[in-house]
Order: structure tokens, then sequence, then C-alpha cells
């Protein structure tokens, strides 16, 4: 992973290099604290060790009587289903069995792709640690309803992803369904280079061990200093960028296969660092599509963001025809990938122009070695400006009480927390 | 549409029923402003007469060659995309022919999209106001250029959307090509009730008049008091909180028929008031998907927000089955609309519970007068803030520096920007 940040250096907010020198002396330390709780397999920390601790073997082994399937659902929310959604659209080919996510409840949804689905070609991945997620529970209710509907055994074509014990796990072990183990110390949004996310890719038979190697060397990289750490500098730098006001951290991938990588930052950004008032907004956007959506409100709105500009170096081109049409000849004998290109660097000069700070991420392919030295830079560097900010990373208080008022809605216990519901202060206008 | 703004009375930031009350007053003279454009059909607020000025039955024409195709591709971007897509993707069912959208010009998703079309059943919709956007051209070429390697004729598949004149003009003269107007003082990002939104809706065989029924229902509800607007409410109070500090407004629409809303919304929010160093940067969210994403970090992050949560007050429901799974015996016999539902209000009082101010809009169905109300409330609220917030909501100024350096380090002339490319400032780390 290659990360330039010049484009920080001035601008409103900017960090001086100067500044950028006394932060390192404070990423050594983090470097330590991250380090310290990477050898004891910490809770959180424990994620960083999975480009050496995650068993491609036994993913490959678990998911080998669905080398047939047509479709891959997985069924899951939150860090369930977006590390697996990251990888497999990122990666697929025409060729492979389409994956799909129930990670919703939208009734409407789930019925049409419980219809659309080729059920006895498909094979269904429950994903919840716990066992007890209600919307992954329900979900998988009614695609297991589906199944028996159309006859199909759904024995035959469903696997879990899940913890020790709780009832995904009973299951499993009640229907003889092949399972997978979440690991201990992993959280949701750090998943995607364990089970929980290598499954769906191994389905659609990608290489695991790229994934893993790209992860490694990623791993590698990091150091007691952000000048020699891709991951660190990007770390410290939006942990810098954030203090100094840049609360919204725009990440615009230049490729329509990482939209959904932007999705997962956003998950893994929003829940470790947004605590105590802290932490900073993603704004998820796609170049150059949002060139034409959200470039007038970067460059010329409030200051209080900052642009992350991702890009492949390399990537499948395709000619632009030679044309008469009037004022476009300079296109003709061009390629999209050089019209995207020459975008990527007029939109990140155009910000600099007016002092919008920006970082450029690139990576040499979208394969899996640059996926896994991507994902796990974006893993790292959240969990230095973690340490940095000295928030608590690896967990995510603030939706239990949301969790607690919907269950006492739905007649699941009484909850205080379902009173407030009904007290909501009103003013209708219609 | 119905706009509940009970919970931005208390919080941080807040808006008291005082403020508002003030505020009224200033909403009443923008009113009239708004009013005394549309009567002249300014540009920009002429999108505002759209529900009695577009011409459903000239788009019906347009497009009854095409109603036997299995497939729409839209080629445009930003304004020429969004809205057609916002609507195709609420609307659609499984018999419609399938809409794609060619707005970016990632070589990779370009070709894929092309290999695997049916090109002899697919219609070309290509929309460009001036007919030079050079993604949108360029894809048009690579799109044409494939029908021709083929065998198909592309000018039986082809029409044009666009403005009186230009390279889309000529080209439909010199084919035959069926062309559709885009209409006068229509910006891109306000056009989806015109014929640059309603094409595609037309050719799935939706009913254009009753969206605009729907639209023009919600022009009927404009009026000197944001007290009896809806649209004027979500204008008013946003604006407002906007000022108390509110700079980011997380779009959550609870229904998946509605996440492409969420992108239109996003487009028509940025570009229209991100300028001066004002604006309100659009997060776009899912519901109930994106509480196990980004809820943590708009509960317990930064006060710089406001939530706005959509949602339609009926849905085509699911059962849930009955189960014996441990501790979820309370799910059986429930819905997911239930589930869904419950998860939304506990989500709004969690806000509410937390001092985030939040409001609720809600449209009676996710159908074609529910849709037309959303959208023309959306455009009124938005022309609104932007009278409030004194910016001039119908320009874009801000891109168009990027898109003279493209343009440049493309060779398509002699531009200073370009060389500001050559001349950036690196920091790499890798």
């Amino acid at each position: 992973m290659h990360v330039d940040i010049g484009n920080v250096l001035d601008g409103t907010p900017s960090v001086s290099r100067d500044s950028l020198e006394r932060l390192d002396e404070t990423v050594a330390a983090a470097h330590e604290r991250i380090e310290s709780g990477r050898a004891d397999a910490e809770h959180g920390y424990a994620a960083l060790n999975l480009p050496e601790t995650a068993d491609a073997d036994g993913i490959r082994a678990a998911v080998e009587p669905f080398g047939d399937a047509e479709a891959i659902v997985t069924v899951g929310i939150g860090g369930s289903a977006l590390g697996a959604a990251t990888l497999t659209e990122a990666l697929a080919d025409e060729d492979d069995p389409d994956a799909y996510y129930l990670d919703n409840v939208d009734p409407e949804h789930v019925s049409t792709l419980a219809e659309s689905l080729p059920l006895s070609e498909t094979v269904v991945n429950v994903v919840s640690r716990s066992g007890t997620t209600a919307e992954t529970l329900s979900n998988f209710l009614v695609v297991r309803d589906a199944m028996e509907a159309a006859g199909v055994d759904w024995t035959d074509r469903t696997f879990v992803t899940t913890g020790e014990e709780g009832n995904l796990r009973n299951l499993a072990e009640k229907h003889d369904l092949p399972a997978l183990d979440v690991p201990e110390g992993v959280p949701g949004r750090f998943s995607v280079l364990s089970t929980v996310g290598l499954a769906a890719a191994a389905i659609q038979g990608h290489d695991l061990d790229a994934l893993l190697t790209g992860a490694a060397e990623e791993a590698d990289r990091l150091s007691g200093s952000l000048f020699d750490s891709p991951a660190y500098a990007y770390g410290a730098t939006t942990y810098a960028l954030a203090q100094r006001g840049a609360l919204t951290n725009a990440m615009m991938p230049y490729a329509e296969s990482l939209e959904y990588f932007a999705e997962w930052f956003a998950q893994l950004w929003a829940e470790s660092l947004g605590k105590d008032g802290l932490g900073q907004t993603p704004a998820r956007a796609l170049g150059a599509t949002d060139q034409h959506s959200q470039l007038q409100l970067y460059r010329a709105g409030p200051r209080d963001k900052l642009v992350t500009l991702v890009r492949p170096r390399e990537r499948e081109d395709r000619e632009i025809p030679e044309t008469d049409l009037q004022g476009l000849s300079y296109l003709g004998g061009s390629s999209l990938g050089e019209l995207l290109d020459a975008e990527f660097e007029a939109t990140e000069a155009s910000l600099a122009a007016a002092g919008v700070p920006n970082v450029r991420i690139e990576i040499d392919r979208v394969d899996e070695r640059g996926l896994g030295e991507l994902l796990y830079g974006m893993e790292a560097a959240c969990v230095l400006y973690g340490e940095l900010a000295n928030v608590s990373t690896f967990t995510q208080p603030a939706v239990e009480w949301g969790k607690r008022a919907a269950r006492g809605l739905l007649g699941g216990g009484d909850f205080e927390e379902a009173d407030a519901v009904a007290e909501k202060t009103t003013l209708v206008v219609e």
C-alpha cells in the first residue's frame, strides 16, 4: 500500500511536517501498545494477527461441499456481512457464483431475493457470533422456510459461522451442518480476514493465501514511525486532521469494484472511533461519479473535511473508439482508464488548490494481494487512531440502547428504553 | 409527505419552538421569492414547476418503440443518472426490464456490463444536456462500438435526452434517433421529474401521471409558513440546525428500495448548498443495516449531526416463521416489517435520548405517488434552505476547475489547471 500525505501539509485544516514529527513520538508509543496487545492476543488487537492465525485450509475444507453452488447468500448484518461483501464485490468474475447479502430486514427485499434465488443451488451462510442477532436470525428463519416450501433440504445447503456456543452452534450440532468458528478477540468490523469475511470468497474460488499474504506484508510494514508505515501514516494523519477540525473523512475510491470497500471502511471508522464526543464521520463516495455530486461541497463547503482518494495503479483498460463528435476528438485513441486516472489527478489537484486536505492511497491492483494490503492497512490505521485519540476502539456501547428498545417494543422483555419510544415529542407538518 | 420535527426541539444542537417561529418570518419572504421565480420560470426555480410542465405523453411516445426491451442502459453521470436510478430502483418489479446506469468511466465495470448485456434487446438512453460530457460520451462510444461488434444496429436501439443543440442533438438528427428535450431552466440535480428522470421509468411501465400527481400535491402544500408545508418544515429545520453546528445530515431511509434515494438526496444537498464555506454534508445511510455501522458514531460522536429517518407507512410484509431457537421466540409470529418498524422507532428514540437531533419523514407507500411527494418535497426543501442561507442554489462553480485540469491532462487543450497537477506536493510512505 502506498500512502501519499503531501496534500495535508497545506490547506484548511492542515498538519505541518513539524507537527507530524512531534506526533511521531506518540506514534512510537502507540505502536508499542499495539504490539503488546498483539503479542497477548488481547481483545481487538488479536485482529491484527489474522494474517498469521487465519486458517485458510480449514475454511476451504468447510465450504468444499458447496463448490457447485450457483449462489451464495450470506445472512448477517454489520461486520458479519460487510467484509465478505467487500471481498466478493471486488474480486468476483462473471463466472463465479453470485454473492448476495441479507443484511437488512426489509420484508420486500427479503421476499424478492427469496423468490428469485435458485434455492436448490444456493448455499446459505448464517453469520452471528452470539447466535442471537435478531435481524440475522429472522432472515435465516425466512430463508429456511422458503427452502422447505420449495422442497429443498436446507440442512444440505446451509452452514454457520458463529461463536463457541449459542443458537447457531446448537443448530449446527443438531443438524450436522458445517460450522466455522468466529475467532476469539476479533470484533465484527475487524473480521474480514477471518472465517467471517473469507468463507464467501473461498466459495467463489478466490486465493485466500494471497489475501493473507498481502495483509501480512502490510503488517510487516508497521513500525514505530508514521514515516515508515503506510498504515500508520494514514492513521496518524487522519487523527491529526480530525483534531484540527476535519470531522468528516470522505472515502472516495476510483474503482467501481471498491464501492463496497468504502462501506466497509465506513463501519470500521465510525463504530471504532465514534465515542466520547470524538470520531470522524466517514462519507462514502465514488470516483469519478461523485465529482458530479459531492465535489462542489468538498471544494467549496465548510472546512471540516479531508478527502481520501484510493486507486489501483493498474487495471484492465478499455479503449475509447475514435469519434467525429465535435470537440471530443481528444478522447478518441485514449482509454477509459486514462480518463479515470486524469480525473483522479485533476480532482486531487483541484482539492489541493482549494486548500482541502487530501490523502492518496494506491494499491498495485484490485486483486487478492492488493485487497489484503488495503484492508489490513485500514484496520491498523484505525487502531492507531484509536490509540492516539485514547478511545475504546473495540467496543460499541452506544448501540445497546436501541437494541433494548426494539426488543421491548416487540414483546421480548420489559425494557425501560421501550417506554421512551412512546414518549416521543412530536411536531408534525403534513 | 409527513414531516415530524419534534426531535429537533431538544438536544445538541437544537432549535427551539421560539426560534422556529422567528425563522418562519424569513420563510414567508423566501416563499415569496420562490413563487416569483416559479412564476417567471427562472433558472432553477423552473424545476419546481415540473409537476405541471413535464410532458408525460411525450415521454411515453418517445420510448414507445422500446416497449420490448429486456434492459435499459442510461448513459449519464450525476443528475443525468441519479434521478432515473432512484425511480427505477424504488419502483421496479421483477418482471420489468432491468435498468443499468453507466455513470462512471471505470473500464472494468464498463467492459463487464457491455459484455453481459443482451445487446439486441437493450435500449440505450444517452443523457447529457450539453452533449459534451466527457464521461458520458466516452461510455456511449464504447457501448455503440460493442453493439456494432455484435451486429446490432445501434440506431435502432438508442435514443438521446439532450439540449436544443450540440453533439447529441446532431447525432439524433443524423441517425433519426428519438430525442427527448432536457427542459430549460432545470439543473441536472433537479431533473428527476423531467424527461431526464422519467424516461427509464416509462420504459419500465411505471405510472408517470401518479408520480407527477404526487409531486403536484406536495407543491400545493408549499406555503408561507414552515408549520404548514412539510417541505419547508424540513428545509427550514435543516438550515437552522446547520447554523447551530449540524454540518452533517445523515439521510437514513428504512427501505432497501430507497437506497438510491439517499444517493440522489446527497447530490441535491451537496451540490446545491455546498458553497461559500457553507452547506451540510449528506451522509448516506440505510436502516436498519447502518444501526450496526454508523449508529455508534451518530449517537456518541461529535455533536455536528442531524439524522433524517425516512420510511413508508405501509409495505408488503413477510411473516417471521415460529422458532424454537432459544431466546428468539418473541420474534416468531411477528413480521420483518414489524421488526423493521420497531428498529426505526428504537433508533429514533435512541438518538433523542442521547440528544442527537433527528427528523422523521414518512410517505404512505414507496409507490409512484409517494415518490413524487418525497422527491418534490426534498427539492423544495433544498431551494428553501438555499434562500435562507443566501447561496446560489442552482450553480456548481467549484467543479469546473477539475474539469479543465482533466481535459488538459488528456490533451484536450491548454489549461493552466493541468500544470498544477504536475506540481503536486508529495510525501509518500510505502
